[in-house]
């Protein structure tokens, strides 16, 4: 390090690091609870984390799923389909980028990496997946209003 | 999003949101550093990171683990085998979903994909696992006094 | 847990952990954000998160890479050749064990998992590495000074 860049460095910390920490605290809990009910199969408590009128895109689907009924109809599905193959999924996200937006929105882009073990089996990498979310404050707690999922393995 | 829900929506953060950032922060600091301990193979500071009396349940072991001494003795162990198989192990712990209870306990539950490399081979997936704590402050530090961890390869 | 252990324990919080929680934040924030702009091969970009004189060690590459114009090439020959295979990259990163020293700067040690996914095959695990930085605040902003990647597969 030369010392005209060592110069140009401060110890100054942004003016809004606890407020950003805040949320990007409360995004962190926020999925990680939201996952876990996912891969506990609580599909009722996981569309609640998601606003009445969410959409949630993946690459797998036809097209869109809209609101909380259709959400926890299809995480229902799989559910039982994992359940009957004697399979269980995790989805570990992380690698927030976290930017709140002046209309008060919250977007969110995180890595979701899904791992699949067979029961009586081998644990095994299942997917590498982006999501590319929009974050809103209802009384306070996050909900996502859009979910945009894109799988590394499809064109 | 619909008119309706939009404005049910609002930017108040929880009142208690810069606390819980900053027990959100140690507790991912605590294991991060406490992973990093345990495959560095420094199985006595990782010991430390339990209170005297902890407990320590794993599928693979007929019975918990009691206090620090056993616990350094059942990681070291590993770490010597590890060491002859020419094998290094990698704890990945995040999705942390932390409450902290009126008895000043704070329960975390997470998951940790742990990745094997055999040195000179390629690097794989080794094993998915849940890992249920429950934390106790020790003059201000963080120490496990119980942990239960469930593998998603076993019943 | 005995009564002698429980009595020793107390619900006092660090008086830094605000302060330490505004850092953590800010480094798990830094990271998310550059490691994405790598994989969206945003070379000058990613290039930009480092100190203009910085130093970039990887076993793989016979001497260290130092400086921008030297990082961005490097990584943009990486993308090319992914692009060229038509393979996509995702560097997982996490597992912060994070300490500001005295001098102002930042010290981070964390793992980082790259997955390897060819469009139109299964997504793998391509690397298992840990990740040696020293962070600099630079007008507030956190950039890498000097950065040690070592890979858990290599001696």
């Amino acid at each position: 390090m030369t010392t005209q860049s060592t110069t140009a460095r401060t110890a100054v910390r942004p003016p809004d690091a606890e407020a950003f920490a805040a949320l990007y605290a409360q995004v962190q809990q926020f999925y990680a609870h939201q996952m876990q009910l996912l891969d506990l199969g609580e599909c009722e408590r996981w569309a609640a984390t998601f606003t009445e009128d969410a959409t949630f895109e993946v690459p797998t689907l036809p097209e869109p799923v809209t609101g909380r009924p259709a959400l926890a109809a299809a995480t229902g599905r799989t559910a039982a389909q994992l359940a009957a193959s004697g399979t269980r999924h995790r989805h570990f996200i992380g690698m927030f980028d976290v930017a709140e937006r002046p209309d008060g929105t919250v977007r969110v882009r995180s890595y979701a990496i899904v791992y699949a073990s067979p029961i009586g089996g081998e644990s095994q990498l299942h997917r590498v997946c982006v999501c590319d979310d929009v974050l809103v404050r209802v009384a306070g707690e996050l909900q996502v209003a859009a979910r945009l999922v894109a799988r590394d393995d499809l064109a």
